[in-house]
């Protein structure tokens, strides 16, 4: 098995869970919210359908999965409420990879339907909410069959990481690297960025089958604002990973071969790449393209953000994100010792620097066909 | 939270899991297939739809859960390559309540998309498998979605259990029961009856909504022969289980009024009954309705069989079953003890009499509109 099909959000709602630790992906969500408002009021705007497909791609689990329907919900039942009519039949479906804990959503659904129901009354249409596991590296749903497709810190991450690493990776200059960086030779950039051309264009291509025609997509991931893919900004906290991993190299607590052998099946593309994508593919209209900036640990207006460092939140944030890859590739033992120096490191870099993430936020339109 | 609502069969594949005691409910899918097979070649006659409807209601977790599912892909299938043409697409719903385990389904998927690949070829229609959780006891799906709705082993369990009973089931004479039997009273026998006539009614009415008109159900579920519903071939297994729960209130292992507060949400209708709510919802002609003896352990011909008791074989079946509901009201501890006991007098009252259940099977069709 790919250590990307094995990806998922840590599972439940302990210390270390993806629920507890989900902020950073929560502020994504807030400032993609106003583009995604727009793209729905654009397919709204014509006509509203009998019955309406949603799909969230990479869903996850905790808060967060729900929060997106519920505001993709709410801005179609006011624009139905503004315009005197029937909100149409709601049919949404979450998805993400088949070892996501789709469980754990499930059983908040009974609470949901009640709020639903307490909250909108009897003018908001019937809601159908279901799973589709699979990745969205292919086709997930039936022939137009939906009218907006929404993806939030998701399509960062590759189908795999290019194969073609395997055999130009492995150089002494390139020793304990677990993504590009500064040091990385130009084949392993090139194959980096071919991988995700590759993956892009076929999730558009497979959703282009999926969307009615008008339909629309928003997508919201990591990217940079250089076109250069070493820069910082796109790659920084995965040095800083591969860092915490070497000094346990040293110390005899990891075998070098194993970072050697770890390539992180993630890419943060520019806006010219996605534009170039979309053009190629050529089912669909670009609607906005923007960069957002986002602190690493996502912003700190919570009180108990005071009781711990930066560096601690954010390697809590990543631990929940890629602890099921490493964990895979790495065993388990290792998590705990690996990010609290993984904290150590993000604690001592960010009080020299000021490096955010980059969320790259894009709509675009199905063309006619 | 109702008792009825926490109903899921035991998770993971451990000594007590669905996935490894489900032999009875795999029986009962054997000999419902011909009813299956009949009714679904039925919707099939006129015309083979471009996008097919599938939806599988109570498919709990474990083999028996895939397994339908591809029994249908097959039927239509086969049909559709002896006529010399395409399949259709399958659109494909697995519904349960919220508490069953869909992850451990949902792993199964990526081999089960890859088999159906290898052995199908290219065609074979696109198949897409979600997830549906909610009661089946109201809407699930959007309207005239489905074409063909199966359900085995699940419309037995009520909504809950009657709530009349509250008050009329604290009788001294009927201390000590946990469902109905020779000994309740005639109220007691009624309420159940009531609350099957208005959970079967409303999950009739539900599903004529989703189902295309022609669309087809095929229904297998546990029953009776006789009229008089306190017939030992529809309740002496739960009989047996308060013997066991009262031998432990005998040794204070159990507290009495546990036992008296228990009632189980559970009904095995005559075909009498069935007919009538049928012709009294009014959208569907019943197809055939039958009725099959099956043995309380499923019928013996596995290996394992051999090695262990009936009673204990019969034991495990139903604790894979009920433990979450027994659970949620007597506490894990006295499980263990609880089917211990159980298995003994399963393995006495087998050893005198030859009491089998009876699994009755309906296909209907939607009326045309």
């Amino acid at each position: 098995m790919e250590i990307a099909q094995v990806l998922h959000m840590n599972k439940g709602d302990d210390e270390t869970s993806y629920a507890k630790n989900s902020t950073v992906q929560s502020k994504i969500i807030s400032v993609g919210k106003p583009v995604m408002e727009e793209a729905i009021l654009g397919i709204l705007c014509t006509h509203i359908p009998e019955s309406i497909g949603i799909a969230d791609l990479g869903c996850s689990s905790g808060p967060n999965a729900l929060r997106v329907i519920l505001e993709i919900l709410d801005i179609i039942n006011t624009k139905c409420q503004d315009l005197g009519c029937q909100s149409p039949e709601f049919r949404v479906s979450l998805n993400d990879l088949p070892w996501n804990d789709f469980n754990s959503i499930f059983r908040l659904l009974p609470t949901l339907y009640h709020k639903i129901k307490e909250e909108k009354g009897g003018r908001f249409g019937p809601c159908f909410i279901s799973a589709m596991p699979g990745s969205f590296y292919g086709r997930l749903f039936p022939s137009r069959s939906l009218h907006f497709v929404h993806s939030s810190s998701s399509l960062h991450w590759l189908s795999q990481a290019p194969p073609s690493l395997n055999w130009n990776h492995r150089m002494p200059m390139n020793k304990g690297k677990i993504y590009i960086s500064k040091t990385s030779p130009s084949s392993v950039l090139e194959a980096y960025s071919q991988q995700f051309q590759k993956d892009f264009s076929l999730f558009l291509k497979s959703r282009s089958e999926e969307l009615v025609p008008g339909g629309c997509m928003v997508l919201s991931f990591m990217g940079r604002r250089s076109t250069d893919p070493t820069t910082d900004e796109s790659c920084y906290q995965w040095e800083l990973l591969a860092r915490a991993l070497m000094s346990m190299v040293s110390e005899g607590l990891v075998k070098e071969e194993k970072v050697d052998s770890f390539d992180a099946p993630y890419y943060a593309p520019c806006a010219e790449e996605l534009k170039l994508e979309v053009e190629k593919e050529g089912s669909f209209n670009i609607g906005r393209l923007e960069a957002f900036e986002i602190d690493w640990d996502g912003g700190s207006d919570d009180k108990q953000a005071a009781l711990q460092s930066r560096g601690r939140k954010v390697a809590k944030t990543i631990r929940a994100v890629v602890e099921s890859m490493l964990e895979f590739h790495f065993g388990g033992d290792i998590m705990d010792e690996l990010f609290k120096r993984y904290g150590e490191l993000v604690d001592d870099y960010l009080s020299k620097n000021t490096t955010k993430y980059i969320n790259l936020v894009i709509s675009m339109f199905r063309k006619d066909y």
